[in-house]
């Protein structure tokens, strides 16, 4: 089976150039003037931008907790990532217990068999001991080369800052890359005992209780904590201004740290957490404040942060009535869980599809950001960073062909209904959205073409990704 | 009982003229052409400074550590310090019990029947609970007005983070102010061991074991928890490069957080700990770079940098042999407990009769910083952050009658000969400085003159501090 | 005669306390609990801060300008600054001919018989030879050392820079400072001659053809001349936050270049030239943006700005109708002159009285700046940089008698009614401030005591400034 | 024709890949997997780098200077060129008169018959009129959309300000981009005059003379030029470490400014110029000192600094006698002519074909930067920049095929005998260099296979230049 994408405009990290693209199984072939050569199938991509897959480092699908599970899994989430241009995703694995490559085994039996689309996993380490330690290395022969710790959620996920350490330099050693999620677990604990206390239970104390020094004092602390171990870093979820000052202060002394966002702190407030439905936008890190998105979108244009992913993590708004999914009723308790307490609030946020259009929009057709930076920031960085380049986030020969054709100009009333996440809500419900994939390919074969579904769980593959070997 | 200084150059942190003061029993009285005043002693101060009595706000006396004492008691480091033209100290009381008053009163015992000059007393907080949170109001009706935590040290002086937002928050309550040790302490006992273990036990691997990094983060997390607390904080000892970009950046952001360094971090970097005699030189946080002394500097150039104090903390290099002091063998263990092992070397340098000569050579002699800078940074700004002021640190009628008459020409070869310091080395051994205290008032009575002892014991009374009330 | 101010808060750049002060004849005398002391009035300052009389270091009284003359004479201008709390002023002298001397001895003549309070001169150097080079250090024999060059004003005021740098290595070799009027004079007259041909005339044209980047260049560009003579440099009036950005960035590499803002640049914009009255707030450069303003601000409060003057160059709104100003019909042809053509808007402001009140309203009162601060940058900072100090602008045994009663309480209702300057409008009509002074004694002499006059002309001298010898 | 390069290391600005290249006739027509094409050719690069022929955007072919001219012709210096890896050079047009077009005509007549690679003009704007503005569009018709201006050489070749000011405009209307020669030339003109009034001749008079502040603050003139005109602005060979500060500004402003710089600055000082033979550094701007190199590497490093190229302007260090070139002896008056007078000596330095190996070596052969980096500054930004892409710069299917093969491993021993520039010494005398190029294509054409000479004068064409249109 041989595709071949004609005249489109195929956009790379720093180029953009008319060509043709030619597609063996599941391969880019080659990339040229081939109006001498057939193909089984021939797209004509006029008009079109031809773009890598989106990889989206940060997703959790059909992750327990407490009292529910976030309502995409395996196949439902792929398959919303793909309407949306995403052909690879990377979930994460909880430390259950210290057995790692049980973990991994089990997770892969789970996701194997539903995936539409590739995808890998992080490990959480959020028990630190000499088991845990030892079996790292086996993690890379299984082509996990990412953990991820914690410096929040105290007596659950945190790590104390010398087992990060001692992460950081197991990993380092062993061609990993050490994720950090930075928050003062110590600092959020206190105010949530006090905010209960004083009966502050509505979702904006959700924000008031994660104050915003703790994540840029964290990213201080994980880069400390990385130049001690001379090991890599990547910060999660970046969400505040002054994280950006600490990265960007981090990086300029040569430590090599990096950093992720999201497009829901580049998008929204803590004043949205003060809306009847406020409890829509409660993720952790919360979301800031205006000058924090606008040090955010800095950071993105001066190269500080290097990604953007989702943190996927959806659930119901009411998860007290089953709702239709692909005809079927379904029914997940969620964010109703906390109506009168938000600490009770499922914490996470639907995404996983929405990524591209939103970002094209507000990057792209604002002419805020190039088409190239584009594909930097939601392809081929991830790629690189989590060793699946050059297979994931790029069109080269050689590489996987996972090919996005993008409608420029194509118009979208956004929302619910038009996004394919298995939730009753959208952040961008109504947003009137220039710039739309129209047609995702994964490995050469076409799951999405305009609007309509060719995909099918357990197409998707696990991808084994490569050692860590050096910074953007 | 009044005095009369004619002719002098007096020194306020903003201004330098020529003029007469009067002191009456233990105030100065009044300042300008007092021609036609007389009184029962008249100094002719021509040609030379008349400065504040210095302050400085960081000592170890008579400390308990580790099968030894710091080897100044409150009479050998008073006197010392006066000879330095220091004439007031402040000193820490550890936190033994729970029952801070009475920690106070025991403090207060040993130290009054002792003290030549006028001391006051931070309160060490390393043990937080429900029980010392509310016995710290009682501190400041005892004049004790400043707490100090630390990040190091686990298990032994180390807070939380959470114990430390607690203590930030009490203290603003409360009109005190808040001091932090910051270094990482798990990081710390997590280097030592592995050095322990790999038999690394020189010197030099206290500092390897205490890397900057630790200190700098902990920095910015002190600042964090400060703005979270809205309680102003003061960073003891500074000795990294890294501590003055964040105490900068934090000030930049309008959090009220000061900062100190002392001698040792300005003069010395990590290759004396290599010398034969490198146990001279450790203390805590240790002496770094070239380049993280050159940043302090201007750090204390800028503004950054409020204070200078000396962490006077002094121990014998030799304590196996007494030594004679006053005429009297003293013979107190010391450096020598850690001659095979660095973690049992007692933490600790002299330097409180040092500060004042050393740093005016540096600084004014140097023709680098004003003589105002020094007064402010060794006299006026400890005294106002301390809240000692207008009683301490200045030359302001109604203040304290503690003067130095400062020879700017004077030249001395320094070292332990000289200095008063109840120890057997010096630092600035053989330094060559110009620029000396020729004589040294507390409240009125000379207590230094052309290097003879007018002090006696207990003479030095305890200054009640004001609560904190504004950021300089 | 003399007199004691008994019980006031007496106020230094460094420090604030309570105590009597004593003048004798022209002079301070002491300072200090002079309850023995008799005087021949003793007056209570119970509740009041005692200042130093205020230094303005910009101001044109008498000025010639295209058909017409700044409003305020060398006594109406310094009787309005008296009332206003500063009792010191420099003014500048044209270079209308090469003869140096010659222009100064005309200046002093005219200014002699005037002056109700001291003041001194600048020179301006707007045409450079080798006779103006040699007339220089007569300068400094007659008490003037300091000049100032234009960046701007091409063919009339604008040296070249080979020319700028000249001049500042010969101030610099005879102790002279050199202060700056930044702007980029070539950007000005093209637009200005675009403005004109395209129609544009209403004032805010003034503003659209003097673009903020003309300023913040011509600092960089002092900087680099200054750096290359090794001589210090003042900038004038500084009005973009630009600027500070530049003057931060040259001091922070050691270049010895200072900085002075005006009262309108910190509360007024581009929008007022907008009104229908908008040439009231003509001035040269002209007021900015908000954030402009916010910048100044914060260059003032990091130390940045050294100085805040007036550039006090009033003229009459309606210049064509006669006003009562103490009882006599005046009328000098004014900003009416450009109704029809901004480029004929007379170009100034009033502000020698404001200043005062009006900055201490906005620093102290606000509780923004500390009462030392407004000392240091509006009275110490001034005579310390012109070679008045310790003579003006500080409270110190020897000084002139320059003394300010300040009630921090008093609340006035400000406008033209209540300021004494000779014009018919005033920028901060209406505001209400808090704090003002209500006393006012030059060399020993009450000049205003509670809204009422006691000067005359003639009584103001010239203060023969010394050479220029230190950075702040 | 068709060539088929296999089994290389494809480098672009963001990847590395292995594939396949094939070139008909002069075109890149198509990048992958080729195995089943045929070709005439067929060339193996296994271990080699593929990568874009190199751009150099600051050339100066025969330049007449003071008495002599600059030693390349367009024949030679383009051969030599070559053989450095570099396929396109753009030179300077000398604005000889007004009538601009003719101008064109000559130059091109000179170049089209002697060039071996391909090449085009920036026309320098050193005497402005209306008449010059009037013929700037005509330019862009003509492929020559980049205009020079200079702020030094006054009375010879600097605009003023303000007809600076109107280049950028007519230059941003018109669609070409501004370069500017950032120096003062009033400071300049000053010292030079100095200089020899006080014997001062010898060559490090040349950089005493040329103070960096002059070319910092000119960085900053002419970003408020660029600001002011709201036009694209590019700094030529940046040398000051200030100039990157300044151009960072600027950039963190949003203003258009990009920079190149050129190795004599990243790789020599002022040190050189006090050398027996200092006349052979000499070049305007001069080289500066380390601190200067430091910063120049972090701006490459950091993005601030855009392009790389060499303002190739040689003479012979030794112009009496002649040496043999390609067999013929060639003399040309050279440096001596300033062997007593430094203002005499011709300035300017080889480079032309030195720059792409001596970068190799010392950006990635040391593992500082990626071989994408090195791509990105040296190939494919002066052309982006300059509208020659994707024509120039890249190896994108389209695109001309200047192609380069070049062996990392390869190792040569650098200097005048290996170099192929028409002097008699070579900057980079005796360096051993690891990487070179062993194979240089120009469309589709191997103009030097592992040192030997395949290219004719009269095959380079000239490249008609697209207008600019974004910045980078």
């Amino acid at each position: 089976m041989s595709t071949l994408i004609k005249n489109g405009r195929i956009v790379t990290p720093a180029e953009t150039f008319q060509a043709d693209l030619l597609i063996e199984k599941e391969k880019i072939v080659s990339i040229g003037d081939l109006s001498s050569v057939s193909a089984d199938e021939v797209i004509d991509a006029a008009g079109l931008y031809v773009l890598p897959g989106g990889v989206d480092a940060h997703v959790h699908l059909d992750l327990p907790m407490a009292g529910t599970v976030s309502s995409d899994d395996h196949y439902t989430g792929t398959k919303a990532a793909a309407f949306g241009g995403t052909t690879t995703v990377i979930d994460f694995i909880s430390q259950d217990s210290d057995d790692l490559v049980s973990l991994v085994e089990a997770m892969r039996a789970k996701a194997d068999a539903k995936a539409a689309i590739d995808y890998s996993f992080h490990m959480n380490i959020t028990h630190y001991n000499e088991q845990v330690d030892r079996a790292i290395p086996e993690l890379v022969k299984r082509g996990i080369t990412s953990l991820k710790v914690f410096t929040a959620y105290n007596h659950r996920l945190r790590l104390q800052d010398g087992e990060i350490l001692q992460v950081l330099r197991t990993a380092k050693k062993n061609g990993l890359l050490t994720m950090m999620h930075a928050e003062n677990g110590d600092v959020i604990d206190l105010l949530i005992q006090e905010a209960i206390r004083a009966g502050h239970l509505a979702p904006i104390w959700h924000a008031r209780t994660r104050p915003a020094w703790g994540a840029e004092e964290s990213v201080a602390r994980g880069a400390a904590l990385a130049a001690t171990a001379d090991a890599p870093l990547y910060i999660v979820h970046m969400n505040a201004g002054g994280e950006v000052d600490q990265l960007e202060y981090a990086r300029s002394l040569g430590i090599a740290v990096m950093g992720e966002t999201c497009p829901q702190y580049l998008f929204f407030t803590e004043k949205e957490l003060e809306r009847p439905d406020g409890a829509k936008w409660i993720c952790s890190p919360p979301v800031r404040t205006e000058s924090d998105q606008q040090r955010l979108w800095e950071g993105l244009e001066d190269g500080v942060i290097q990604t953007i992913a989702t943190d996927h993590c959806p659930f119901f708004f009411d998860g007290t009535k089953p709702i239709l999914y692909e005809g079927k009723p379904v029914q997940i308790p969620g964010k109703e869980l906390g109506k009168d307490d938000f600490t009770k609030i499922p914490n996470g946020l639907p995404g996983i599809g929405d990524r591209m259009p939103v970002m094209w929009d507000a990057m792209v057709s604002s002419g805020r950001f190039t088409v190239n930076q584009f594909v930097e920031l939601t392809c081929a960085n991830p790629a690189k960073i989590f060793g699946m380049y050059p297979r994931k986030g790029c069109l080269l020969p050689g590489a996987d062909a996972d090919v996005v054709l993008w409608d420029p100009e194509k118009r979208v009333k956004y929302g619910t209904a038009f996004s394919q996440q298995r939730t009753d809500y959208n952040l961008y419900e109504g947003w009137e959205l220039k710039g739309f994939p129209v047609r995702v390919i994964s490995r050469g074969k076409t799951l999405v073409e305009n609007g309509t579904w060719y995909g099918n769980p357990g197409e998707g593959k696990f991808v084994a990704c490569e050692p860590f070997h050096e910074l953007i």
